[in-house]
């Protein structure tokens, strides 16, 4: 712990890498990556949710000029995916939802190979289709994928055969029935939540290049290359070595929606056949919100025994993920979701049951938060519904009840640790004078928290060198998405080798260069990434001092690295720069390296993949003012209140707009997007009719950085990112009731729905 | 030492890495490199050898269409070079040499750019000019450079102030001039050596991207990246990780020629003007002959006092170096040409003296073996004069005054180790049946040996790591230039990891990616880049042995790693794949990373730029029969036996095509190569007067690979093909004199010469 340390810029807020060019519209994004020769590629997409595919011909787009060759998914016999591989590269066979692959092509431009998806013909055979989770686990039901059991899926996910569930999550610690049997108070509630899209600025692209032995250079946004990598060559059956995953240098947004294969199935889908040649496939907003992912819908049936003073003693959690035609993350979102069901709290008695069930939908797989928005809009909207039936201040409710270090986690038996949610939801009760501030009339307020697991166990590698004049290399693989990472990188690096932010550098990922990263993702990179590169500048460290010593007859020990220069703490005259180290070390040869692995510390025979051992936790909670109009249903936020726990914030700035923007996000899910399906077909893929909030409907928010320091952490960090928009939506929920008595259980809240339930009660204006 | 060591891979000669590529005509030259809206820069040069430029009017060029910027020297007040900056990157107030970049055109096409290099107007003032190093040197010539004092050169780089010595090299041991008294015979000869050049397949080339923040991505065929940087950097005066050299996948021939900046300062001049876009300078062959470099044109003047029984008491030699208008590698050759001036002799007095002086010539500075062709044509020339005069036989005089092990070397007072030229010329020797066999009537044989310094000491660096399948990378910034570095690191990895060759990559240098390697020449990359990836590898090995120590429950002492697998070594039984271990070890995110920097051993107080402390020679010795028609003066060469000391052979297909590519280099040096100067200008810049010997020229072959193992070397390896075309000149000289009892002592050895002298005998053909 480093809680005394002084730092030179950790916990100071430099200017982001990225803010120049980003100003100056400098970055290069994947649509500015051009190749010489290089191809366009088009899909063209199933128009049904469930049919067979009789025939594609597609003779007559092949003789359209310009046009060099059209890919079907029976030319491509791949099938892939993250953690449970179902996916062909085009659809092969039959077609699972609307707007799924099924041929490509490739012209020398994007006009022509969008004309030439006109000329292709397919006969379909129409299937039957099934859009509701729920429905579509009852056993009996329509298969989605006839042929599941047949799929590899890794040691945790967990399909029941004969079923459109792909994964059945259990969690069971005492014993639920009991804990009902001895409550005064039983509460059976239902909650529901829509589909959401990451809606990144940048849509998802991919360039594709792959010689006649097979070997593959994917120029890509994908968040995570080496997660890109392996599952490209499982997929392909070729080895590792032969794929080369190259990340564009800048990301336009991610929020978890860049992983898995989206436009770089296609763009392999057409190189695979075409060789030689790279194909460019950039997505259209149409397939960002039909064809790439969304969050999953859920429905969440949650009861809870609780004692008359207000002790929770029992829950019971089953949730339903519509995971679409895919898996894709699916597994993990369901997992995290069954892990945290039960919310942060204390209670000795809990039963979970999770089912990810296919539907013939877009594919649902990471969104910001996964998991964490659809759990904790149940959970925490139950609390205020138990606070209020008994008399109870909702806050009060939930401080007695969440963990705290040294408590056991009731989903996963785990003993938690580096636990600041208390401290966030103090934080916010402070902030927003929760015991005192009076509000006005049809003002209400409301709290709300969450947690959630970071992906665990995984591992992060880096490489520094150091160069000849002192400046340094970082290569890592963590993907600059938007989220600040190079920057944070590049500061803890700094820190451990004692040079100025601007003499460190870091390299853009190639799996061809930069070492292996599980993935950016999960708010886990600022603690794995963060102590790999710690680990490795304090090997490059080590060397440097080493030589230093030797050079000035000191014991290493005694030196210390600061600005530049090997410093000896008891004789400040003894200085020497880094550079002069390496120099009269060796020559005008002068070089140190420095390498790092960071892999989480398991309990002896644990399981690797998504343990329940969770190494931290991501934590927040959010207070929220609203005032709701009665006679129209709307709600106008006054401010928000968002305490999130970083550990150690690294970059204090970078935090806070990581606060914000979560909000914003938060927001949208809490009461603006509705990701509208009608018979599987997307309503509004456009932002004409998908509605986000923008910066003018964003609410003063008042974010607060909670840094309860994890051992383990770099400098005590932890990740924080992933879910600063997780509390809102179920904060704002408990604020309407605050405010008006009006319980929303479906996401999102429109002035609709607070309507109709003003109605009911025979209040607001008729329409 | 690993003499009885049996080996996977080292040893053996698998399919070069580059073969496939090569054959199928797949390999990327950076003239096949194209970027997103890349210019296209030529340069207009020098028609003086001296001038001041007066005016340089470029409107009438600039108003072409089609031309996007023109750039002078007055514009870049710059000045690079490697150990001894003195040159801009165009012409500054003066040209020194024909064919000097005056000033560069960017334009839309090369043509266009071509075009645009007419309508430049450009008012000269000539000056006197030299083009003979020893009037050259000569006091009160004319400077070429008047500012010399005022260059800051490396530390060994020693100017005589007031003259255009740029470097006077000196050794001495012993007192010669006691030797010479002590002497019953004293040789002096003069010899002389002509310009050569490269004659690379491949011209120079580069493509440079600058921003406004200037950052440079410089793409070039360069052979060492590294070293490129630092010269950029330190000329330009910004952080080496501003500057990002990125190497050719291939190189189409090196020899020397691809060092320092040619292309890439042209390219560099336009992109420091013309900033955000991409531009490419490609060489012409004329600028290949007359811009890019040469060898060292040079007169030696060698005296040599002998005993009667033929015992050598003292050797002088006075070296006269041509380096042309700018520095560039010219002080390493003089210097490495000064510690083996003498020869590979044990001779206990010794007094060398060399200058390497500026001339209004085109810039000369490293080609294959350089240095060692002009002075073992001196010394082995000399060695046959003197055995001819005493009666001695050419091999017994040099066999009794070779070094061997234990010896101190004269120039340098080293102790020699690993030396194997004995062996080399015993070898040699025996397949020409010195002792022996009879030749025809004018026929005769001849033999001679060398020795030359590696580039000492400096250091190479390696990151190897090894993916989740057990598949590995290797990021090492050696270049493959033709010479096979990438098979022999491969095959070095692949044998410390006990992995399959093909289960290993060499990822392609690039200065963001790769780390730091001094260069990639004088056959240092087999020892040093050798030692780095094998130093590297086995951090990784080790690693995974602990790894696999834990998951099976022993001593990782008792583990070795054998095709891919960990295996116990009492146990047969234990076998893991190391994709098992990093599995069983950390999931699906299993990675381990190793680290290498090796720099030799110096002993204490050593100088660390070019030492005369020696880390091995490179050695060889080759014997040439040969038939002379005394008619023409024709010289047919009948066979050439060769033998070189590779330390420990990795790849010996590979060994033996440097010798036979080395030995068409020679012949051509020998007897075809004469590199026209008239006044400064190249008379036949051009492969149709420039006379290249070609496949059917090449005589027959016998190459021998002698392994005088390297205590520091992998494997025992040293460096052998930078010097496999040396000896060649003076054994075909000796040859001649053994047929025909002719001595030529300036090369190239041409049949109007062979003829003159015979004619001049009274002997041949009159014309």
């Amino acid at each position: 712990m480093n809680s005394n340390q002084s730092f030179i810029t950790v916990g100071k807020s430099p200017l982001r890498a990225d803010a120049r060019d980003k100003v100056r519209g400098k970055g290069i994004y994947i649509d500015d990556m051009r190749l010489p020769g290089m191809l366009y590629g088009k899909v063209l997409r199933s128009q049904y949710a469930h049919a067979r595919i009789l025939m594609i011909d597609t003779s007559e787009a092949e003789r359209l000029p310009g046009i060099i060759g059209i890919v079907t998914g029976e030319e491509l016999p791949f099938i892939h995916g993250e953690s449970f591989p179902d996916e062909p590269l085009l659809a092969r066979g039959k077609v699972r939802y609307m707007g799924e692959g099924v041929a490509a092509v490739a012209a020398v431009d994007e006009e022509t190979a969008e004309k030439a998806l006109g000329l292709i013909k397919v006969e379909y055979e129409e299937l039957p289709a099934l859009f509701d989770p729920v429905a579509a686990a009852a056993p009996g039901a329509v298969r989605i994928h006839e042929e599941m059991e047949s799929y590899k899926g890794k040691p945790l996910v967990r399909p029941v055969k004969g079923t459109n569930i792909l994964n059945h999550v259990q969690f069971e610690r005492g014993d639920v029935n009991q804990g009902f049997a001895q409550a005064d108070h039983i509460f059976e509630d239902t909650f529901t939540t829509p589909a959401q899209q990451h809606c990144s600025i940048e849509p998802h692209g991919s360039i594709c290049l792959i010689d006649k032995d097979d070997n593959i250079s994917l120029w890509t946004n994908n968040d995570s290359p080496y997660r890109c990598r392996i599952e490209i060559a499982d997929a392909l059956h070729i080895p590792m070595t032969k794929v080369r995953i190259i990340s564009a240098p800048y990301t336009g947004g991610n929020f978890g929606g860049k992983g898995g294969l989206k436009a770089e199935a296609c763009a392999i889908a057409l190189a695979w056949k075409i060789r030689n040649v790279p194909i460019k496939v950039l997505y259209t907003r149409e397939e960002e919100f039909c064809s790439s992912i969304i969050r999953h819908p859920s429905v969440i049936k949650i009861k809870t025994g609780v004692k008359n003073g207000g002790t929770i003693l029992a829950r019971e959690v089953t949730t339903y993920w519509a995971t679409g035609a895919y898996a894709e993350k699916g597994p993990t979102v369901s997992r995290f979701g069954g892990i945290s069901s039960a919310g942060p709290y204390n209670i000795p008695n809990v039963k979970i049951n999770g089912y990810l069930v296919y539907t013939n939908t877009p594919v649902a797989g990471a969104m910001r938060g996964y998991s964490g928005p659809q759990t904790s809009w149940a959970y925490e909207s139950q609390m205020d519904i138990i606070a209020a039936k008994l008399g109870l201040d909702p806050l009060e409710l939930r401080l007695r009840h969440v963990y705290q270090d040294g408590d056991i986690h009731t989903a996963t038996g785990q003993i938690i640790h580096a636990e600041g949610l208390k401290k966030c939801l103090e934080e916010v009760a402070v902030r927003m004078e929760w015991q005192g501030k009076t509000l006005g009339p049809n003002q209400g307020r409301g709290i709300a928290c969450m947690e959630r697991a970071v992906k665990t166990p995984f591992g992060s590698a880096a490489f520094v060198k150091v160069n000849e004049d002192g400046t340094v290399d970082i290569l890592s693989s963590t993907t600059e998405v938007g989220q600040g990472s190079e920057t944070i990188l590049r500061q803890i690096v700094a820190e451990e080798l004692g040079v100025p932010l601007n003499a460190v550098r870091k390299a853009t990922p190639d799996t061809a260069y930069t070492p292996y990263d599980a993935s950016t993702t999960s708010s886990r990179s600022t603690f794995h990434m963060g102590n790999a590169v710690k680990i490795a500048a304090a090997d490059a460290r080590q060397q440097i001092l080493q030589l230093a010593g030797k050079l000035l007859s000191t014991d290493p020990v005694n030196l210390t690295l600061a600005d530049g220069k090997v410093l000896d703490k008891e004789n400040p005259v003894k200085v020497m720069p880094i550079a002069a180290v390496l120099g009269q070390s060796y020559g005008s040869s002068g070089t140190v390296l420095g390498r790092g692995y960071y892999f989480p510390e398991m309990p002896e025979g644990q399981e690797t993949y998504f343990s329940s051992q969770v190494v931290f936790w991501l934590l927040g909670a959010h207070g929220i003012e609203v005032e709701v109009n009665r006679r129209t249903g709307e709600v106008k936020i006054l401010k928000v209140y968002a305490a999130h726990d970083a550990g150690k914030a690294i970059h204090p700035d970078n935090v806070k707009g990581q606060i914000l923007g979560g909000i914003s996000m938060g927001l949208g899910y809490a009461a603006y997007e509705n990701y509208e399906f009608k018979e599987g077909n997307v309503l509004n893929p456009s932002f004409l009719s998908y509605k986000l909030p923008t910066a003018v409907d964003m609410p003063g928010v008042v974010p607060v950085i909670v840094e309860q320091e994890h051992q383990d952490g770099p400098y005590g960090a932890k990740g924080v990112g992933e879910t600063t928009n997780v509390p809102l939506p179920p904060a704002l929920a408990n604020a309407i009731y605050n405010a008006v008595g009006i319980r929303i259980k479906s996401l999102p809240i429109t002035p609709d729905k607070v309507l109709a339930a003003m109605q009911e009660r025979g209040e607001g204006e008729s329409q």
